[in-house]
């Protein structure tokens, strides 16, 4: 244990609140000495962060429904890590653990804290603590919820997502192809197209890049859109509310084209369409749905062993470091599934 | 039933498709003989039409949830009249009937569209004519399935309405009271907050006209708004979006402010709080609710007997030549309760 005082935990901390993409000088990298953790907490080395849309609006002022990284904190992020040191029963040192470990080397978790950064051991059995970043974690649990709960499809409909080579994306069109719909994705880039409907088994994706996405849109739903998961915003959500069938959902999760936006976030023009065909446009926050996590792990994990849903990650190598530029990659959208950075080898 | 020949048949056209608010370039007036009805149809002649904002988007080509009425037709309307021929047994001479009668003195209903003009004949114990074509009529039944099956309020909870001196406000607001609920009205003008909230008994109103309803919506809802009633949108809808309180419900019943807009709807900038808030936006057509017409009838002529429920109407008389200049009385707000025409005196 004597050891642990050599090593530095490097980490990166929001240097001020970005206007439109974050650049450099909106973080600060500091280093501070690793720290035993006091009666009741753990010590966790980061292995795996995850990168997610939602961190941009993290690091706005106002309210959410989270509050904001305060201005000199370390980057608030989800990972997965191993327990170094442990002074609680309930963690061993060598436990592979999931939780909120912010962008940082070691996480040091006080009994206090262990709550809110939602720690607890994960079964590698089930899946790969890649995996464990993304269908078996936030965002399979919001695939989960958000197409089962919110938007209900009934076999037979049609399911349109946009965001489809994405972390939620992927295994919300992977869902809706369990659950009997017809799945069209939309997403950017052929190869991203040709990967969910020729590996994932989506019925059909649309190219955002390369041409309209109404046309796209009104050539592969002729039925019109029953569900629409909607992790963008923007345009295409505008071009999805105008195909809507009656009685459509619309399940709000994000809006990565929105996030960035320096002159105010463009609503939805088509709006009045929830009207016209009696329709309905929900948000979901995964948080909402802890309590029926383990059920919905079991549930991915039996999907992921019988090969009926696949996972892909998109993982970005070289240490907190590369934090910055790896979350530009997402708002980018350069990644193709999960994006995750490692931070050490496991 | 020859002196009919004797009479004529005034009519108001749509002549062509209007841009931005209808000019007198968009009507025709026409006049026709009256005809007796075949064997099964009725004659009726037009006692009070009805003025909706609905009617802006009757009069536009393109997908809606009812066709568009055609050039040269003669324009669309609900109304009150009394039957003056009838060859079907289910009616007689001098019964009072609700039904699209459309913008003319004469509505000659043969048999086969008795079931599309939606006639009926009105009970006039349980309200007057014009009350029929107000809390009785499509204003009440939008304000009560709007109302109560989307926007679901429980007791104790706030609810807002848009248009709240409108033909549905006021209903919605007086049923939310009723339901033990906090009602805040937003209506253009003093006289109409005064009356909604003296008259009414809503808890406040806002008066859109005098301030930036973003404030009135923070000092008069400090809870957050549990169900939003929109009749509106534009701006009125972005700033209800930026007060809602967790799981909230907002109805899309209509949207006043942009039915004549000329450089495309404004989309709620804000709906990104529907996420935040896990709040769900969702659109009504009363049509949808027939079959429960009945119901709700006696329900609210009981609120209305009983005095828990009162209804204004806003009467302009002169007879079908007024139409064109009554429907932009609707649009720009200058009236107070449900606007009606009246054709003839009852």
């Amino acid at each position: 244990m004597t050891e642990l005082a050599s090593h530095r935990n490097r980490q990166i901390r929001l240097a001020a609140r970005p206007v439109g993409l974050p650049t450099d000088r909106d973080w600060q990298a500091t280093t501070e000495p690793v720290a035993e953790p006091d009666a009741g907490g753990v010590l966790v080395q980061t292995l795996l962060l995850s990168l997610d849309p939602a961190m941009r609006g993290w690091m706005n002022e106002g309210k959410s429904y989270i509050p904001p990284v305060g201005i000199g904190a370390v980057m608030r992020a989800g990972g997965i890590g191993r327990v170094v040191a442990s002074k609680n029963p309930a963690f061993a040192v060598g436990d592979l653990v999931s939780g909120m470990l912010d962008v940082q080397d070691y996480a040091l978790v006080p009994e206090s804290r262990l709550k809110a950064a939602a720690l607890f051991r994960i079964d590698t059995r089930l899946g790969t603590p890649a995996q464990w970043l993304n269908v078996l974690g936030m965002p399979g649990m919001t695939a989960y919820f958000g197409l089962l709960d919110i938007g209900q499809p009934k076999p037979g409909e049609t399911v349109v997502v946009s965001g489809a080579a994405g972390a939620v994306g992927q295994t919300v069109g992977q869902l809706a192809k369990i659950k009997g719909c017809r799945v069209v994705g939309i997403a950017g880039g052929a190869a991203k197209c040709d990967w969910v409907v020729r590996d994932l088994g989506f019925d059909a994706c649309i190219d955002y890049k390369s041409g309209p996405v109404k046309d796209g849109l009104k050539a592969e739903c002729p039925k019109g859109i029953d569900v629409y998961f909607d992790n963008v915003g923007g345009e295409i959500l505008d071009a999805a509310l105008a195909r809507l069938a009656p009685k459509a959902r619309i399940v709000i999760c994000g809006a990565i084209s929105q996030y960035n936006a320096t002159e105010g976030v463009k609503g939805p023009a088509n709006y009045l369409s929830l009207l016209v065909n009696r329709a309905r446009m929900e948000g979901m926050v995964v948080f909402d749905y802890a309590a029926r996590f383990p059920q919905a792990v079991a549930e991915l994990a039996g999907c992921l062993r019988d090969g009926r849903l696949k996972s892909r990650e998109d993982i970005v190598r070289g240490g907190v470091e590369q934090f910055p530029s790896a979350l530009l990659k997402l708002f980018r959208g350069e990644n193709m599934g999960k994006l995750v950075l490692e931070v050490a080898a496991a």
